[in-house]
């Protein structure tokens, strides 16, 4: 998590540091809907290295949005899920889906 | 404007393609107040390049999200300003807002 002092005065500035690039608001899609794994979402987020991906990972759970869970199997394992602090960030997905659906039809009607 | 073909199907990842970046998501949220001016942006934005600036200006321009006007001055003034399409960007903006002021709150009561 962040503290106080780290975070920006503006509250918009706040959530773009947390979730401010690409592959962050893809993966939050994503995780958003169910658990997923590493391996899973790296063939889903087409174009995503596997060190931006760990990055990005690492970030999200470091800020409290996502846990990652390991399950002792062989192989083990990896599965990441939305913290109740991820899922509080649907309106923000669910504001761009809105936002994408009505571009998309304008772009198709014309 | 991107065409049709050029967009994912996802409408989630439509809008991250076109505003799916820190600078981009803060040079909106500013554009949602009033027009600016390219230095008082530059100035604004800590830590931002005037390459990136440029970058993300113009890419916002083709997309149809912002509209440049050049004021025939000397020197000539240039501003940025949200399009229609922009602006019907502001519920995810406002979104953002909603979820930093929440999340600056219960940070600061830990």
């Amino acid at each position: 998590m962040k503290t106080k002092d780290e975070l920006p005065d503006c509250p918009v500035a706040t959530t773009v540091s947390l979730i401010g690039s690409k592959w962050k608001l893809l993966i939050l899609r994503n995780l958003l809907a169910r658990p997923w794994r590493f391996n899973e979402l790296r063939k889903d987020l087409d174009g995503i290295s596997q060190k931006v991906l760990t990055d990005s990972l690492r970030s999200m759970e470091e800020d409290g949005i996502i846990t990652r869970t390991v399950y002792a199997e062989v192989p083990p394992r990896v599965e990441y899920a939305l913290s109740e602090l991820g899922e509080s960030m649907r309106p923000i997905i669910k504001s761009m889906e809105e936002f994408g659906i009505r571009y998309k039809k304008s772009i198709a009607s014309q």
